[in-house]
């Protein structure tokens, strides 16, 4: 086995040429062996195994700075890097990460990547800092899976042409992205490909960049060959390599949006191991719920941008709402900006995304969108402690983003009913900009009539009138405000709840109407303290006798953390938020 | 004169074909009135008078529906669709925005926009809304003058290529950005016009767009030919027209990068109407810093994004700093990953830009650059209430933005000389992604010693002890906290006063430290009170005794408000300021 001798590329160039097939297989073992035990990224880097392999093979890192896109598609560099351990070995798999990271391998990872198109501005950099201080190593930028579509990548692409040295682009073209692709570019793709890459009309040539094709992007012996050309060029070149998503692993490329990533599953038919998950969940309760407020509404449609699957959109759910759905692919830009034209003509946008990757509109929800108030609905998947929790993928800086945005109405539905509710009203009415942050600690049903119109807005709800104590709970933390409650009404406390449903702005009658019979006012919500909700509420009773005490998570980079342990850290466990009340009381 | 008669499209419609060029004349009479009275951009107005008037004789606005990119090359569209008075009577100048606006004409300005690279996005979603909806209007993007280097152009194009139906693109190409163009894209256009549009090498059609060339884009005979050539086609389709930026304006056609917008001049030599002003702005005093620390430092590149003189970076300072400048042009998020990259290959990338462009980098900054802790530079330019003051310039915002992103240190100079130490520290430090708020308000000296090291991250500058009430003051307010307490001190109160230099967290100690002899804590900064430095004070001291004020601007949309009057309905005039916190105090 030759995967016992690599610790290192430099192991990897003792191989013989012949033998890099056989690496390759036992790379692409390594990868299944971890994602059947422990889940990931499955497709993306069974397609990339050959390619990383000659990569490592020609290159020399980390003289060479290699740069992955997503970098979900860095399995098979972590497992030449030193890492194979992670990958064999089931004790060893939570040490390793999903993503090309410096913190865990600084001399091999580059950047901590984790959201997409990013690697060719990156690389941008590496090359522009080399030219300044005179240096002369290869730097290769890994881009794919669908990842070209986005922004930020053209960008790139326009500047390192602009820069004119040396900088290696492969492009990995395995014809997907996390579902199939979207966009005029990947028609251009498709004629290379179809003309091995000699059609006059190229997508990269006409930015100004050089071009290699490599139709058997899955032919180790092949792709050496073709990095071999392209090493110690002095000047960008694009090498489009065709690769097959999933390849090896017979489910993964049956079916290549299902294999993108997985929970563990057996190696033998692709069966999850664990077919007891399920149960109620609330985005995937939405966007069923939004299927059928397709066929009622026939302004309605749906908006993806390369996550259908975060709202239970399958290729048959996408195909029965037909005209009423649209993914633009990698593009959270055109997003925002395609639901607010939309809704400026009278349809009835509803755009629904992770909040991590809604981090890049921040400007389209600004102006493209907020500004002129055009009755678009953007719904933020993940945005809770219990999303997930990648170091690059955490969800739960969404209300410091978002409810600072003049003109924007951002709304934090309690229940299932509520989110339906205010789902229904920011479809039909047709004056304002609404997100709505969708719950995602589990589902909380409640029987009680829920309001069906929003446009009193910054009105909180009243659901308890107590005394002494007011806790006004936040979203899916409404949950915990109800056991914090419980937990108070056993010391003898009738504390005061509140729904304030309006991330955006606060209701100050209701504010001030508490400063008569409370003496502490506490929040809690399942998200960042700094810039959060709770925050906007200390500053109203700044002035007062009001003791105000804010319950979240404190601002710093997270990664792969125990849910419980965090809470823990945050004094966000029940009895804890209880205990810091009754101090707070007793100094009052 | 025929503008007299012109009061919508419609009139126009009457004017015969062969009287277009006198309309076109009369239009850029009245756009040059305007500019040379009232300032405003000039340039891009002046290049695409012509097409304005062809799109209007040959579309059917407001059923056709024509969406400016930028929008700050829609004086002229301004002028034929009611809005003339603007742009001929003086007295009626100020009723009249620099940029679309749908609150101005809600029947022909769809859209407000400011921000670049936003038109085929925008139109896009137009474009499916009617497709959805049922409709047969022509749409119209008007994109060019530097903005098609802008990732949301590139995903629009992207998206509206597979929609595939009806959508008229014109690329108004003036060979120019703000300053020149950059990006290997325009050396594309460049072929495209040298073989009048017949390069096999199209980058548009490599999107799957159809194509169409016109070189005489200020003839607009031939433009009302091209123009119906395209009029309801059946897919989308890109117009590439070659125009003179500045066209018919002798002074703006030979310094194109001067001409882009102008303050009031004298028509007949260019010569600026008031020559009085000048004097110190601390943008510029810091860019003329960063030119002498490129010589003394050779790491040092300085990056910009299509806004170079927003620190005094004209053509020859640019040609002065050579290798250590680089303007990448419209692309916010190439800029913040290539000073990511750089700072990770050890250089000293200082990346400067406007707050409200920097909008665009929300999720660059997080994850490309702090996320990675890389040690670049980004100067945020204009984040005050004497910032510009257009709708959507608004500058004001950013503490919100930037200072709740972990891992990203923000800092508030209060003068210069601590602008340069901070600076000089941020550049030269290698373990920190830091932002500075470069102050706009007038520049403050100091004779005091400023600290040159500022790695005791969140470590407050007491400047000041007193007692009852404490003052902290922000960045280019801190001259206004001076001013507060010189006020207090007048009625009897000697207050404490301390420059908090870091937005991006509390000196908990010292803020503890105050709990001890002082009983009202206000904050002032010049920026949004919502998610603002103020309101994480308030949290500190929630669960005490201490009272809180916090002094800033309320959120709302501001347009074009005079300064003064918003310092006054915000609370923000030094006596108000000292009125509120004796009132808090006297309650206390």
């Amino acid at each position: 086995m030759f995967l016992e001798k690599i610790n290192s590329p430099k192991d990897l160039n003792q191989v013989a040429l012949s033998d890099l097939p056989q690496v390759a297989d036992e790379v692409r073992q390594a990868v299944l062996n971890r994602v059947s035990i422990h889940g990931g990224h499955v497709g993306p880097n069974l397609g990339f195994t050959e390619a990383t392999v000659a990569l490592h093979y020609v290159f020399d890192a980390p003289t060479d700075k290699i740069v992955f896109d997503v970098s979900h598609q860095s399995y098979p560099h972590k497992i030449l890097t030193g890492r194979a351990k992670g990958f064999i070995d089931a004790q060893s798999m939570d040490a390793i990460s999903g993503y090309s990271s410096p913190a865990e391998n600084p001399e091999y990872d580059n950047f901590e990547i984790g959201h997409t198109s990013t690697s060719i501005s990156l690389a941008s950099g590496l090359m522009k800092a080399r030219d300044v201080m005179g240096g002369h190593e290869n730097i290769v930028a890994v881009i794919g899976d669908g990842s070209l579509s986005g922004g930020e990548a053209f960008e790139g692409l326009d500047t390192v042409s602009e820069l004119g040295t040396n900088l290696i682009i492969v492009v990995n073209d395995n014809e997907m992205s996390i579902a199939e692709n979207h966009g005029g570019l990947y028609r251009d793709l498709r004629q290379l490909r179809e003309t091995q890459g000699q059609s006059p009309l190229n997508f990269f040539k006409s930015f100004g960049l050089d071009y290699l094709y490599v139709e058997q992007g899955n032919d180790v012996l092949q792709l050496v060959q073709a990095f071999r050309r392209v090493k110690d060029t002095g000047h960008p070149i694009v090498v489009h390599i065709h690769t097959e998503k999933g390849h090896g692993f017979q489910p993964a490329v049956e079916n290549k949006e299902r294999w993108h990533w997985s929970m563990p599953f057996h190696i033998e038919d692709g069966s999850l191991r664990d077919q007891s998950r399920g149960g109620e969940y609330m985005p995937l309760m939405l966007g069923k719920w939004l299927r059928e407020e397709i066929k009622r509404d026939p302004k309605l449609v749906c908006i993806s941008s390369a996550v259908p699957a975060a709202i239970g959109f399958g290729p048959e759910e996408r195909k029965a709402a037909g005209q009423q759905y649209i993914d633009v692919g990698i593009a959270e830009e055109e997003a925002v900006a395609l639901a607010s034209g939309m809704a400026k003509r009278g349809a009835h946008p509803v755009y629904s995304t992770y909040a991590t990757f809604l981090q890049r509109t921040y400007d389209q929800i600004s102006q493209d969108l907020a500004v002129n108030g055009n009755p678009a609905v953007i719904n933020v998947i993940g945005s809770s402690i219990y999303g997930m929790s990648d170091f690059t993928h955490i969800c739960f800086f969404d209300i410091p983003m978002l409810s600072h945005i003049p003109n924007l109405i951002y709304l934090a539905p309690t229940t299932y009913e509520e989110l339906i509710a205010m789902e229904a009203w920011a479809i039909r009415q047709e004056k304002r900009s609404v997100a709505i942050r969708v719950p995602e600690w589990g589902v909380l049903h409640t029987d009680q009539e829920v309001d069906k119109d929003y446009d009193e807005i910054n009105k909180f709800k009243l659901d308890h009138l107590g005394s002494r104590v007011a806790i006004i709970a936040v979203g899916d933390f409404y949950q915990k405000g109800l056991k914090v409650k419980q937990l108070l009404a056993a010391r003898g406390i009738d504390a005061t709840l509140i729904n304030p449903r309006y991330l955006s702005g606060v209701d100050e009658q209701m504010l001030q109407s508490l400063e008569s019979g409370h003496q502490v006012v506490a929040t809690l919500e399942d998200g960042s303290l700094d810039g959060g909700f709770g925050e906007r509420i200390a500053r109203y009773y700044g002035p007062t006798a009001m003791r105000v005490i804010n319950f979240g998570v404190r601002k710093a980079l997270y990664d792969r953390y125990d849910v419980q342990q965090l809470m823990k850290d945050n004094h966000l466990l029940d009895e804890q938020i209880a205990d810091d009340i009754l101090a707070v009381l007793d100094k009052a």
